[in-house]
């Protein structure tokens, strides 16, 4: 068996949330150190994804980088708020110039703290930039700001990495970067070595793209520098736990990462809205150790050959013969 | 000139808004009495729904009547809150009989309440009742409780009116009663007179119903008790501004009510996350008088028989005349 | 292991077929009779669904027959051809009485020699009823018409059973029962005995129902008659081989049925367009005997205690284990 | 009022159809010369878009011209089938090497034909390249194959442009260029000057982008080279008539061409599968012409002022203003 890929998990999967509805909440407040400790709990997450600010933390970093080290867990990025209150129309393209200029201090501050805590990447999610109704905005200045900000934040941190999460809509109808390709263009727009593409296989598939397909594109481009894992129902951003539904496309989403010799965290966004956290992410390691089992046991060769040919039905069957006895030990 | 509907909206259209981004709200809190006087600020609204319990009000039952009062507001219905923190895995479907106990108990209540303030009906929405996961409940069972529920309820409260506001999905992954059909079925079999449907247009439209066909079902059940109406892109309950998208299909609605000889109230159910909700409100009721003015405008007797050889070409020449020339007298 | 299932297939499964862009085809028309030989070829198939007329055969009956011997199948269905050139705006509710009445005395037609061949069942399915544009039809018209054939056409044919297979869309861009609920009230109002559904799965799937979830209602109402499987990416009836992308819910579904102790035929409602068809039939039972297997394995004790507390997680974990080794013998 | 635009016609318009289900056709077939007599007799069209073979024709190119002729129509482009019979499993990426050089041949000879009919572009439209099942190809080599195949294609005829009309999917489950960004890309990567985009406005809807957005994209890199109109309901490419569902956003679409002076072709490609296709072109031109007059009747500063601020009410409420009034009498 091949050794086992790096794991993670985005913080937040830790907390509890609201919604729209359920506006007090899914479960009593988990303050930022508890969530680490949960983190640490799970037994198989080595990294994770913090927010910044800290959020309702009163803390000191000192407490949070002694919360990361008992627990074994390095802080792999930091991912601004830039999608919550003060940026509700958008961070860097919101029409306030005053508002994009708040948004790019604190775009440059979660970059110091990134350089700060060794993470290897500050995580761009836009969530908030973008449109909700017809005729709202001019796209053509919308998507200029946007790739004007990347390119001056970007160049302004040469040391540290950048990523964009793309990802089709939630909360704003429409999101700038809805997708891979549309991404490495404003990458490219941008002209700036040190920003790539974080890949959330949950947003892929609910904005039709194939996931692997969209992990190629973006490995033949040199982008591909961080993926998340989760899973939906193909019509919402659902943050299921993975394996849930697409065990099919999530193998061979990884089956493509492990072609081309990526060798990334395998890092978990899921929202278990109703669920035990640590529970959830211990099911989803699970999974993914079945996942990988199933690519050890996956016969590339006889694969290569079916696709060679197109063979659909080659193909399904030797995943098949990969995927269904994956779990074959644990009976 | 036909005579105007009555129009009405639910009070939350003019609170603030949360979701599981923006977790400290899309603008600053609006206290009940103030949403009361915002709706009266719109100018044309004669009724609204009220959620019970009246989140984050420490006032009387008396301030609210007298907030309602001086904006010329009547409580159309109560919609009590059995989708909040008490209640993420179900309501009246909960897998624990304590919290069902307490959900039927806050039914009763807001049928209380609603008949102290003189409501048309208590509307019920399910929005936590259903699942996420593929095999997490036993869909026999969760069904059962529902009906069953649904009966005790109505059963002891003759004097109002229920109804089971549909929605394929929101909070929950999936909820129980997704579309006009399903909820048909659950009334018959709670078998009382008093249990009818509201329709919410968006919801029809992304729950891939023709809504114009989903109302003609449920009057010609003699279960169209209520609607709302909003819009969306047809992947999600956006809660749009009514008109920024389909202003067809809205058309086609409305002229379905008419045809039938359907009366109620023309409610707002939006959601204006980034606009003003004052002008929210405004707009959509510039729109739909638009609306109604259009169906005086249309050759029903072309239409007629147009539609009896499903001749959609001459249907369409004849709707898009009246329909785009029904704010000609404002230019 | 528990005893296999009966496995069936639609006889278009062996045809080629053509589409608004290839209009040459997919491959070389395939007669009547090869179409069962290669059904036969499969060697896990007992029985098939037949089109009636049989369409480009000028053979007799007998000839049929006689194929469908020596492959040792049984014609379990008959499936009348309304929905080709003479029915392109509908059959039964057709505006024009002519071609109602046309297809009427197809449909007696198929029933007559459903019950010469020994048939199950006559198959209803009515992909041009319905609408394709806002405002082209009466809705409450085109119902009526359609509840109104159904009552005298299944009155006619007490002897045998008639199934409506319902779809969202595809050909019309709405079809007239979509969804299991809203054929459920057609045949509450037609309130005839022998009339009930057939459930395709992607059908289910794509039209945003719980597979198993409406199974479940049509089993509780007496009127799961027949199922077919096949698998899609949610959006549309792909009619791929099953298996293929939705596993887990496949798997739900199969367990629903057994659960209920539902012991009628696993039918494949497939469209190779550019497979071999007898090689994905054969992969197609493959997956189905690992599904069936899978069933086998479930733990259903401990899968009633978690769905009794509608737990996601615990559900997934023995849904996987059982699942993700159902193919563990061939290793 | 501002000058009309140039009306054009894909020819297929006023074909009949077949589709998988229909097999016989959607009405008698129509021959190459009468279509394009009966384009002529819509009145308002000036150019048609030719497929190449000529389609179960047999008499000469100079009865096609004469044909042109006689109607005073052009031919705008040719459109070579490099999605029937010959190339189901693919054209420039089919999995066999003898099947690509007979695609790439086919293209030569179509670039000829539109060179001596003096067309404005040849339209690639590559609707059997992708892929229908996980695991089925290398999205490598598959995406290779197609970009090395554009620019052997398009530097061999350096004297006429080539467009890519890309397309989510169907007849794939998944095709090559879905959208407006990935096709950018290919563009880049084929890195000739001659190949640009068709945008297909029915295409970016049910692709999830919007529309008027994706045209920006594509004008602001050069490569807006033609468009085509219709409508849908978003979720598959129903190719209606313009028009029918989304007004709003197809007057966003054409109010961002003229932004831009964008001042090509507005053409029809709509499938009036049940519907006459001269009335189904008239009609859809009376719409198109409502909405010039509507852009006419915009405040377009007014507009620019909404949209610095990303005023969604305001814009809305020009918009209505303008569409609601366009076919006036009085306007």
């Amino acid at each position: 068996m091949s050794h086992l890929p790096v794991f993670g998990a985005g913080i937040w999967h830790f907390a509890t949330y609201v919604d729209r509805y359920a506006t007090e909440g899914y479960g009593e407040p988990v303050g930022l150190l508890e969530q680490i400790d949960q983190a640490g709990a799970v037994g198989d997450l080595s990294v994770v994804d913090l927010n910044w600010p800290f959020a309702g933390f009163d803390g000191t970093l000192e407490d949070v980088k002694a919360a990361l080290s008992r627990n074994r867990l390095r802080a792999v990025a930091i991912t601004p708020e830039i999608y919550n209150k003060d940026y509700i129309k958008g961070s860097v393209t919101n029409p306030d110039p005053a508002v994009r200029a708040k948004a790019l201090a604190l775009l440059n501050e979660a970059a110091e703290l990134a350089k700060e805590l060794g993470c290897d990447y500050v995580k761009l999610w836009f969530g908030q930039d973008g449109w909700d109704y017809p005729f709202q905005v001019n796209y053509h200045d919308v998507w200029k700001l946007a790739v004007d900000a990347l390119r001056e934040l970007c160049s302004a941190h040469s040391q540290i990495d950048f990523v964009i999460e793309y990802k089709p809509r939630e909360p704003r109808n429409k999101i700038i970067f809805p997708n891979a390709a549309r991404t490495l263009l404003a990458i490219q727009q941008a002209g700036v070595a040190n920003l790539g593409i974080l890949l959330d296989f949950g947003h892929s598939l609910y904005g039709l793209e194939t996931p692997a397909d969209a992990a190629q594109l973006c490995i033949d481009a040199g982008k591909l520098f961080a993926i998340d894992v989760n899973d939906n129902f193909r019509g919402w951003d659902d943050d299921m736990v993975v394996g849930s539904v697409h065990l099919v496309e999530t193998f061979e989403f990884f089956h493509t990462l492990r072609r081309n010799g990526w060798e990334g965290v395998w890092q978990l966004d899921q929202f278990p809205f109703r669920e035990d956290s640590v529970q959830a992410a211990k099911q989803a390691i699970t999974f993914l150790k079945a996942i990988h089992s199933a690519l050890d046991a996956l016969d590339d060769e006889a694969l290569a050959a079916a696709q060679a040919n197109h063979d659909a039905l080659a193909a399904q069957k030797l995943v098949q013969k990969a995927l269904l006895s994956s779990m074959a030990e644990d009976v």
